[in-house]
Parts: C-alpha cells; sequence; structure tokens
C-alpha cells in the first residue's frame, strides 16, 4: 500500500473532477465557444492536476520516502534521487 | 464561428485523448499504484493540455487578433490585450 | 527602433533589479543562508525575469507583428509564427 | 552549516554567470536589440535559475530534510511540510 492510501478518494475525487471538466472543454469546441474562454478553462485545469500532483507527492515525500531514509542511507538515497527526478519533472511540466 | 474551427477535429480529438488519460490516472489512483508513476503521467497529462492551448492561441491570434488589428487601432488592441491576459494565465498556471 | 522604445527604461530598470536579486542570492550563498530562504528569493527572481518577458512580449505584439498584420498576410503570418514560438519557449522556462 | 555546502562554489559559479546574463539583456535592450531575442535569452536564464533551484532543493533533501526524519517524526514532519511548500511555490514561479 503506498503513501497516499488515507487520501485516495480526496484524490479521486478531485480527478473525476478534472476529467469532467476536460469534457466540458470539449463540449466548448463543439460549441465553438470563444477561444479565449477555452483557454481560461484550460489554465484552471491545469492549475487543478498540478494541486493533484503536489498532493501526491506530498503523501509520498512524507511516507515512501521518509519510511525509506529511517530505514538506511542508501535506500533512502534512492528515494530522494527518484523524488527529486519527479519534481523536475513537475516544474518543467 | 471562431478562429479555430478549421481544427476543431484536431482539438476535439487531442481533448478526447486527454480526458482518457485522466481517467487512466484515475484508475492507477483506485489500484494504488506507485506514486510516482502516477505523478509521470500527470505530467504527461500537462503537457498534453498545454499543447493544446498554445494551438488553440496560434489560431485565436492569427484569425481573430489579426482580423481585429485589419479592422482598425481599437478593435487591435482591445483583442490584443484581451490575448496577452490570456497567455499570462497560461505562463503561470 | 523597436516595439519596445517607449518602455525602454522601465525594462531596464527592472533588469537591474533583477541583476541585484541575482547578486543577493549568491550572497546569501557565500553567507550559508537557510536554503529555503534562497529557494524562496530564486522563485521571486523568476517571477520578476517573467514578468519582463511577458512586458516585452506584449509590446512586440502591440507594435511589431500588429505592423507585419497591417503590412499584408504574408509579413503577419511570419511574425505571428514567430511570436507563437517566443510564447511556447517562454511557457515551457 | 547547510545542506548545499558541498556544492557551494558550484552554486556560485552558476550565480555568477546568471548575473553575467542578466545584464547581458540589459545591453541588449539598451543597443535595441530584437525583442524575440531578448525574449529567447530571458528563457534561457529562467531555465538556468531554475536548474539551481532545483540542485539546491536537492541538497536541502538529501541533508536537511533526511537529518530530520532520522532525528524523529516531529522534526521530519515540519521539514517536509517547509519543504512542500518551497516546491509548490517553484512549480508556480
Amino acid at each position: 500500500m503506498h503513501g497516499y492510501a488515507d487520501r485516495r478518494d480526496e484524490f479521486h475525487t478531485r480527478l473525476r473532477r478534472i476529467e469532467g471538466q476536460v469534457r466540458g472543454v470539449q463540449k466548448m469546441v463543439e460549441d465553438d465557444r470563444y477561444c479565449i474562454d477555452i483557454l481560461t478553462q484550460i489554465s484552471s485545469i491545469s492549475r487543478a492536476l498540478r494541486g493533484v500532483a503536489v498532493g501526491l507527492l506530498d503523501e509520498h515525500v512524507r511516507h515512501c520516502v521518509a519510511d525509506a531514509i529511517t530505514e538506511g542511507h542508501e535506500a533512502g538515497d534512492e528515494k530522494i534521487a527518484e523524488a527529486m527526478d519527479a519534481i523536475q519533472r513537475l516544474v518543467k511540466s
């Protein structure tokens, strides 16, 4: 079981809301809605996705990474390197 | 009819693929998949969303903004200000 | 003369302030200041840089791109493509 | 002494190069250089700054945060919360 287990329902709900927002944007495109309004909606989805990512990362560091560090030097180093790679991808995405 | 009309089907298809990716992430959360793998997937969705936003913006500038500029000074200024606001939101999101 | 000529002094002043902030961060590193405080400072510099970039882009679209569009179809298309490339780099950077 | 002590010279050198790049952009503005070329340069500075931030964060997690986690639950939690705040600011900046 992974670190985010306690907040699984919360993340799931947030992702379903994001799915609904993406479907809303599809409908806006079908209905030929004004481009700028669609962009505003996409910016809001991006922020919501990033919020989920930061939340998951928080749980991951607080559980998986912290446990690995407590376990010992090498296990900790590996988990930290992996988490830093994920952070870098997130910062750039 | 708005500026992105020629590429409406393309944008719609890309947004449906993004919707599928968001559903895939929900499934990963349900299945208690490894946090870092979920984050990688979210970064990829963010990039895809941003790609759609930049594509829509491109069409918007090429059509709506360019038409407004051709129409006259004031119409152009207004559309440019509106587009710059959208770009700023996009850069920050 | 380029589009940002009217605001050249403003941009210059903002860039000098940013230079001062970067020097401040060097000093923090020399003085072995707390890592998180340095990161806060770097986030503030990134925001300031992005503000200058968006300001320059605004002037560029309002002048160079708008002039090219008024000049004719091909000149406008070329300038729009170039500006969109810059926006994409900015969004990703 | 903080976590980045081993790489202090490296970070200092990178920040001095960034300072030089910012001065280069000031010169470009003074010389009325083409807006798009200035934007390209600013995007490159933003990437370089972000690289320093991620490097500092990496050292911080690997040392300060890991030490606090080893020390005990509460110390670790506090450091993780602080680091996550910095990551969130970085992701948004």
